[in-house]
């Protein structure tokens, strides 16, 4: 029978939910078994903890393992919390170290600590060395379970080791070679290790030319390394050459995943990690702080076009293009810094140096600000009956092109340079910035030469 | 021999732009093969087509190949523009399916024919055959390489198709099993075919809880697919369940990548592909049109202002405001488009429905709103002395905050339907809606109460 992809509709979760609230285990238990554990944890995001638990309970512990597995942070921080200790550890048990690890990290310490003390004796041996790491490093990433093989070991020994690992070891794609003091020599594909004679030494087959990364690199360079190499898993070793664990390539589309949506929000001013399905509480909470910074940057426009009362007393129309620089302003800025964002996170060049960007930017704006310029000179001459204006609009406008060009490509070199993350450049902050920055040059135009 | 991972510095760089001018082949075939093809690509970034065909033809035809099917497709583009069709057939020839029908999608119809009718009989079927699809459904990604094994086989047979096909099929996790009209069965990992007795019929082992994906099934959904049920290659199947090809997982990479910047573009308002790397005149252009759209807005923003001239007259105080209601106008629309956005793309939730989302959203913004009003109200009653207008402007406030709430999430919702990219609706669009839609609730506002 061929498995095909679940869809959660309204009715199944409703006749589903209905099930639960009847107790209709055999229902439950019955639905269940003809569905993969992954579709299972997205039903389960539409029940709460106790029903969730309830539902998992009937389930044997390695689907309820993977499914708790394949829960995002946040719910299954809430949804352990209806849990004992022993319950958990019973879990955990079934995970791969990696894993393992992270849903520790998640937990208070106090019960992590009760946990790790009922593991048994080989995972809590592999995940009290994982927890040494920090979450966004290689050592954060890896996994302990790999099938590591001598090099004066023959085929037969491998596949031996691999007979014997079978269980511990899910998915793997090649057998690490390392010497007697365990420093990482190369590798043997899977299919080399069929294809060979099972009395050749892996000495004589193994193949020396891999990509290894040290337990310290960053997760975002580990991700772009085996992107650039095209690889499903890469070794980890540590400073002593020695292999240390291993990082399969679905650890890293998630990395590629999670950084994407992080930068998604922070460029959309969005301060915590939040999706439309939370409460309106915590949907409210993480809007709140840019929009507090927008009305701070509003209230300071306002001070600001305070100083130039009487101009605007004289002639309005100045107030009319108050708009028009500021919108400028703001897309100039987040074009610039997007741009600049993009190029590092895909570092694929030789940093030209500042200089050089500078001036290329530079140039781009001249273009941009030249035409945009010319094209409001002349619909304002059309529509507007000021020439005086017309000009100073142009002039103003042209000056915040090439001003909000040059903050918004040095401002993300900044952040990165201080080691904040360069897109928070592109959101909220840089349109923050250009307001003002637009503002003040339309206004000192204006005050010059009206 | 341990592969440490290359930099490439501007010294080297620079070393290897002297010896390209002096033709020293010897240091150039030297230094590069202790360098993986993989870093080789980035260099030849650094240099013209020419001068990169040089480098490549001191190069073996298979990393010559691997080399240009790393490139970007744009670089890809220009440097194939100074080779034959047949030395472009010869590097074709090297490659898998799915990359060599990539590559020939890319060229004009006329030398992509010419190089098919030069290609090795078997690829030449295969890549014909892919070509039918487009690039972004599961056919356009998938590669004709692949391991397949009838149903009444023994586990030796597998093993000599592995030999076989070892040669075309470079990457593999897995032995696909049909029957004999070629629908799939299941599959039988490699590691389960190393561990079983070779006289076993394969019947007795496979896997048949596979997921697949048919093969006009969107990237985006394949790519979805194979996070949620974490698998390193997926089979794809035409409507009569033939296995057709296979996808691996890092052809979902580069799709995950791409959507990412893709997305990162489109938010920051850049109309075409382009890198800070591109021509000044290719920046300036992919620039323009939504800085045009902008300009429009504020040119409507300018004149809409211009009816309120009377009223603008009598209190300049008016216009202070204008930038604290539009800025805020714009980042509640980008934060309320974008978290319709994630939903879009992260669909794990059943949809609540239309009437159940905007409710929620609405709690949202009140709770925003009238936060943000009661600070303004305070503040300008604090800093200004019209405590009239101040009521107003903290009025209107709370309206621009709704409103843009509800088109920020409608936007993106209606784009969705219409079939266009809901994250249209994220960028300098939003911005500009929001702009005028802010400016006409003030202005009414102050129509009415002042």
């Amino acid at each position: 029978m061929q498995f095909v992809e679940f869809e959660l509709t309204t009715e199944f979760r409703d006749r589903f939910q209905q099930a639960l609230d009847e107790r209709d285990d055999n229902f439950i238990r019955e639905t269940l078994e003809n569905i993969n554990p992954a579709d299972i944890t997205t039903l389960l995001y539409e029940f709460n903890s106790e029903e969730s638990k309830y539902v998992l309970e009937l389930l044997s512990v390695e689907v309820r393992s993977k499914i708790i597995n394949d829960l995002d942070t946040d719910t299954r921080k809430k949804f352990l919390a209806v849990y004992q200790a022993t319950e958990i550890a019973q879990i955990v048990n079934q995970l791969d170290s990696d894993d393992a690890a992270d849903i520790l990290n998640e937990l208070p310490i106090k019960t992590s600590e009760e946990i790790i003390s009922l593991l048994d004796p080989l995972l809590r041996s592999q995940v009290i060395d994982l927890l040494r790491y920090d979450a966004n490093v290689a050592g954060g990433l890896m996994a302990k379970e790999l099938i590591k093989a001598r090099h004066h070991w023959t085929v037969v020994q491998c596949v031996e080791e691999i007979r014997k690992q079978a269980e511990n070891v899910t998915k793997f794609y090649a057998v690490y070679v390392v010497d007697d003091n365990d420093k990482l020599l190369g590798r043997v594909a899977l299919q080399k290790l069929i294809l060979t004679d099972p009395k050749t030494i892996v000495q004589d087959i193994y193949d020396d030319d891999v990509v290894a990364v040290e337990t310290y690199m960053e997760d975002l360079e580990v991700a772009e390394i085996m992107k650039k190499y095209d690889m499903e898993s890469v070794p980890v070793v540590n400073s002593q050459g020695q292999l240390v664990g291993r990082i399969t390539i679905d650890d890293v589309v998630d990395v590629i995943t999670e950084q994407a949506e992080e930068e998604r929000q922070i460029m959309s001013g969005i301060s915590e990690d939040v999706e439309e399905d939370d409460t309106v509480w915590k949907n409210t909470r993480a809007r709140l702080p840019w929009l507090l910074i927008g009305i701070f940057g509003g209230m300071l426009s306002a001070r600001f076009m305070g100083f130039f009362e009487q101009e605007l007393a004289k002639i309005t129309a100045i107030a009319f293009f108050v708009p028009l620089i500021q919108a400028t302003g703001g897309n100039v800025g987040i074009q610039s810094s997007s741009l600049v964002v993009q190029s590092l996170v895909n570092p694929s060049f030789v940093d030209e140096g500042l200089y050089k960007r500078l001036s290329k930017v530079f140039s781009v704006a001249l273009l941009n600000g030249l035409f945009l310029s010319l094209i409001v000179l002349a619909a304002t001459l059309l529509l507007f009956d000021n020439q005086r204006l017309s000009f100073i609009v142009a002039l103003a406008l042209f000056g915040v092109v090439l001003f909000s060009s040059f903050v918004g490509t040095i401002t993300p070199l900044i952040l990165n340079r201080l080691g904040f993350n360069p897109a928070l450049a592109s959101g909220p902050f840089i349109t923050t910035t250009s307001d003002l920055l637009g503002l003040t040059i339309y206004f000192l135009t204006i005050h010059l030469l009206l």
